[in-house]
């Protein structure tokens, strides 16, 4: 188990966080899951049905939704076990602060302007008229292009390429091997060949968001690639040229959004969903994974996509259907017409009307 | 909006690149979308029918298929809009070149020949035996290995990692996080275990060339990895072992294919496409975003595949039945039969040979 | 073709590998494809059919399962001519060995323990408390984080990041632009926006493992994310936080694990796939190119799924019924209820029971 810098009573996390505790107060140096969780470590269970796993949880603490007397250690009941605990890791965890220092290997443009309370890690390459604000943290390798912008208390992880012009929030995180600000996919036939269509926008990424590992964000043709405020990019994600994510949206890892498509905000967007270009994704929708979404979704809700994984006998058996449907739905509809039509006669018979 | 170096009059534009002035000359500092554009700004329009969006732009000129009274401003009349437009950025925003320059932090092998005019940034590495042609751009932190060589005019944008031996030719471009040249994925098993085969091709690069954010291209087997000239790959894209790419071939973010498939010349491959391993795309083919294409395709044209998003509920209903369509197909069959035989009963009936 | 370091008797190879030569010892400098062999170079057949292409191969010796007097050049038939050839590439190009040297740009921190026997090379950071083994290679630009443990005879790759805490086993090699224990995609709605959840787990990888360009594997929430001996990945997977892999299980590239998911050993996973979260594929499962993986899969053997690329009016046609095959089931149900009704029906009549 991790080690934590810090402990905490239960007293203390439900003063902050809320909930009831059932039990004795006790001394919490860590959080586990259920299986790992040893004497000393808080630990956590979401659902109300009895559990043997719970039961035989070896944790000093249980966060619960519902009180539960079976269960022997100290029991803490809120409404939300996830977010207590989330909460309580911030505690027991504190998230690395700014050393407030620069490596001396660091190379930063003498027009660049980085808060003295940032921090820039070693070999870290800040460009002419490059912005990095108060509590910053920029760790090792990162490049930061020209005229980049990056607010407050943001922690850019090792190796990350932000491209010039680009404009970060506060309090964003992005992750190692990310790239930000990377020319969208713009080329022009020419009747021989591609022309390259320089990218003259950029991309604006707001506060409080994470973007994961080896995630790409391209810079807008003209105008620029929008991500709001709040918004979970997982890891190796595309986004392309002038998409535009709404507040709070998250995607999981190895999605696509292709060119100029508009996310709505608080979108739940599964894993490996592919969506078009051009298109609307309205406010409030989940795109389970799998999803490949061609044409703009205009009502909240849940879609989903894809044919599950089979044996492969019977996939084999039965894609050879999948081009063949059409004709399938034309071959029953004419003998619905037939059973009508005889049908139509047999009653004509029976009324002896034929 | 992005400012620009070099302002540009219409009549220069025009002249260089074709089209017709209908109105006054203008002076345009920057190009932008018909929603953004301002005063001093030109904007485009790709489509022939009127439209309110392109009436109330306050561009100072507009670049169109086909002039139209209804419009205000200044229109260039041009065959191909989004062709002029490219042409006019790179009038408007030139493309950067090389400094000519080497930072001191590069580390540059003693036997590497890097062209007195190629630019070298700031912690790049050259490896033995390398050669770096004349005005070509790395950008800092790029890697580049042992006996490289890259052509005139590239830009290696920052943090590209080209393993040894490889080969990129005149004008390529590679965004950053690319790796050219990593292994291609070859393993054998010894019946307990996977032993690793040595891949001893490379990676060949053609000029004018273009490689996203995060794409990696895996060097060969034996024979080389082969992108030709004038080819487009987008970002986070995976292209295998001994892959062949012909000239002007075009493919959008996430799309991947397997090892020694041969894919044509003016080829358009769709974000997320997957393609198997020892198949021939012919020249000509289009592979729509979602298609999975498990064997060759020898005919130009469009190809699909896919099940498009759909609500939830609609799918849970339908996706059960994507294995059982053989049994479908074999009960309308049955019916079809029998119906056929009935249909034949009642003839007979009806003509007294029953 | 590539140079070797080493030339070989296929005397000594055979020595070495098992096999029999039929025809005369000769020393090869190189492996070559069938197309590309020249004289000196060994080649290989892995079929056992009589094939134009081999008789007309120029290499100086095959590898072949099976004797064909047709073929002119020495021959040496094995079990497994893959494995032969994997082997002697070993022999003819030794694999690099650490040069057990620091390049004097590195990064070290004072109390990192690295073996005197390893290679660190330009640019390299290693944070507080990291440990490298005996004749490992970490090559250029990679950054290793607080508290890692590398083993012995591994080779890192330029350029790759491995976050703080993670262990890496033995002969384990890492391709460029990996990110290992990057943050899993943990957060928390707290009604109005996400909470990020601190993933105190950590990676652990084991030894004889390859990990793919670009690839990234994230830490742990609480418990670790663990990728067993002997696992191939290839380029661009996503492994999600608490995702465990079984021993020698490979997965080629594109493919996506969702978090908390365990995979079991001796697994082929194929490109692209995804596989959901909080699921359990069992051992010996192979899963083709394509697969979309939502349930957990018990029974060892091979499943697929996806819809293969078709002509496009094809796929339009047919695809609009992918979402009405529940319908299109009730309409065949419906039909062959009514034909019963008036078979019976039909019965009834002939037997004067109506």
């Amino acid at each position: 188990m991790a080690n934590s810098a810090v402990a905490a009573k239960l007293t203390e996390l439900v003063k902050r966080f809320g909930g009831e505790i059932i039990g004795d107060d006790v001394e919490v140096t860590s959080i586990a899951s259920l299986d790992s969780a040893e004497f000393g470590d808080l630990s956590f269970y979401t659902a109300t049905k009895y559990s043997d796993k719970v039961a035989s949880c070896k944790a000093s603490a249980l966060v619960v939704k519902q009180f539960n007397a079976k269960y022997a250690c100290t029991q803490v009941v809120v409404k939300d076990p996830q977010l207590f605990v989330s909460r309580s890791l911030n505690v027991l965890f504190p998230r690395r602060k700014s050393c407030e220092s620069r490596h001396p290997t660091c190379v930063i443009h003498n027009s660049a302007d980085i808060d003295s309370s940032a921090e820039i890690g070693a070999y870290v390459v800040v460009e002419s008229g490059s912005f990095v604000g108060p509590g910053t943290i920029i760790e090792s390798g990162t490049v930061i292009g020209e005229n980049v912008t990056i607010g407050s208390n943001c922690r850019i992880h090792p190796r990350v390429v932000i491209y010039s012009d680009c404009v970060i929030g506060d309090s964003t995180e992005i992750h190692s091997g990310a790239v930000i600000g990377s020319d969208g996919f713009g080329n022009a036939w020419n009747g021989k060949s591609w022309e390259k269509i320089q990218q003259i926008g950029k991309v604006i990424i707001g506060s409080n968001v994470e973007i994961g590992a080896n995630t790409t964000i391209d810079r807008g043709a003209l105008d620029d690639t929008i991500i709001s405020d709040g918004v979970r990019l997982d890891n190796l994600i595309q986004i392309a040229h002038n998409v535009k994510i709404g507040a709070h949206t998250a995607m999981a890892g190895c999605a696509g959004v292709a060119g100029s498509t508009t996310i709505g905000a608080n979108c739940l967007i599964g894993g490996g969903v592919l969506i078009a270009g051009h298109i609307e994704i309205a406010n409030g929708i989940t795109l389970l994974s799998g999803s490949g979404t061609p044409n703009s979704l205009t009502e909240p809700g849940v879609y989903a996509s894809g044919v599950p994984t089979m044996p492969y006998s019977t996939w084999a058996r039965n894609s050879m259907h999948y081009r063949r449907l059409d004709e399938m739905a034309k071959r029953i509809r004419k003998i619905e017409k037939n059973s009508v039509l005889s049908g139509m006669k047999q009653q004509g018979e029976e009324n002896g009307t034929d």
